[in-house]
């Protein structure tokens, strides 16, 4: 298996970064081939811009999405981007590991997001959910937080974390055609021991080395909707 | 009333420019005070790193909302933050003004969250949801997209919008203690006609015409909870 990792956290002494050294040497140490991509070591521009597109199909107003699809097929688009892209077509399975910044990924991954999910070759048209650019490939979120996991859940003060995380998890993964795994999640990080923590990194270990045989969560199928996408019922 | 417009969008002459200046002038016509913090105009740095503080309390080990914490007390808070915290914090009203990526805000918009929500200021220990450091100030989430209305809500493809939108109306808005009113949703905006356009520009000034009348959003009350944060009965 080939694994992507994509890491951002502004501090690289961080759990966040020892959960992503775990997973590196777990699932090499399983076989498989990983790559990382450090968005904070690699000073990424998360800011999605006309200056990602050398050439425009229309120079006078953006349409980020349009120049997308003509950028990717004309080989115009910012070689950043490009880079990031190749690694993630090349990888059977992407992580995404980041701390919790309001209920949902830093700046600095969603910029990844923005400017990477590029429209034309991981979505388009009617290629989405099931039918996306990349299906056939599993994603997982490993997220750090200090919210306790009580505080989290049906009737707790921030409900379910699914939900919190719904707009990554079904809105952007399951969206471009990714099997999305649950969550794996390290709760109340900033003040546990580090007993806690070396708990968590053993779970981690655990989680990764059954990953293969894991169920993913159930997303929308295009077919159940019709041409216009109303439920077929 | 005192409004804050925080927009987000990379083509100045985007049709969410449009909502965002429809804004300035109905407020304005109703003698309130509009401030607008146009994010790409203004070249927001939406990274959230040890660069944002001129002193640090732990100088090798960086936890971000320590930091915010103390640099706000010592007002050696990167000065690009202080200024967008001294907007927020004179207005009563805070409009986010964006296009949907990915079911969510774009990066530039995200890392203004990132930064500016400063922990101690907007939040902090027990004080967050109806007890948030913003209570008794309202917001609103202005938003464009490409899908069609009936591809949102219950049973609809992606599912509600306001499930998508959780993580900023609830996670975020109502955590620093908004009042967050429904949002304002122009759907399908890439595809549609000056006229159905124009119809969004139309229906958008009437809602903020009316906005002081409206009822807010609900969201839980830290009364609902006990001293540990569990649910009470």
């Amino acid at each position: 298996m080939k694994v992507l990792i994509v890491h951002a956290h502004p501090e690289p002494q961080s759990f966040t970064a020892a959960l992503r050294d775990q997973a590196v040497a777990t699932l090499e140490g399983q076989g498989h081939e990983v790559q990382v991509s450090d968005l904070y070591a690699m000073q990424w521009n998360p800011v999605a811009s006309a200056a990602d597109f050398a050439t425009r199909e229309n120079p006078d107003y953006l349409v980020y999405a349009l120049e997308q699809r003509l950028g990717v097929k004309k080989q115009s688009i910012a070689a950043d981007i490009q880079s990031e892209l190749n690694k993630l077509l090349w990888a059977d399975l992407l992580i995404l590991n980041f701390p919790i910044f309001w209920f949902s990924a830093p700046a600095m991954l969603k910029g990844w997001i923005d400017r990477v999910l590029v429209s034309g070759v991981c979505y388009g048209g009617k290629r989405f959910y099931d039918q996306g650019g990349l299906a056939g490939k599993r994603a997982l979120v490993t997220v750090t937080l200090g919210g306790r996991e009580h505080m989290f859940g049906e009737g707790a003060i921030h409900g379910p974390l699914e939900d919190m995380l719904r707009p990554i998890l079904r809105g952007t993964l399951a969206y471009v055609g990714y099997e999305v795994l649950a969550p794996f999640v390290a709760w109340h990080v900033p003040y546990i021991s580090a007993e806690a923590r070396q708990d968590f990194l053993v779970g981690y270990q655990q989680r990764l080395q059954g990953l293969v045989d894991e169920q993913p969560l159930v997303f929308p199928k295009l077919e159940q909707f019709d041409e216009a996408l109303y439920p077929l019922s």
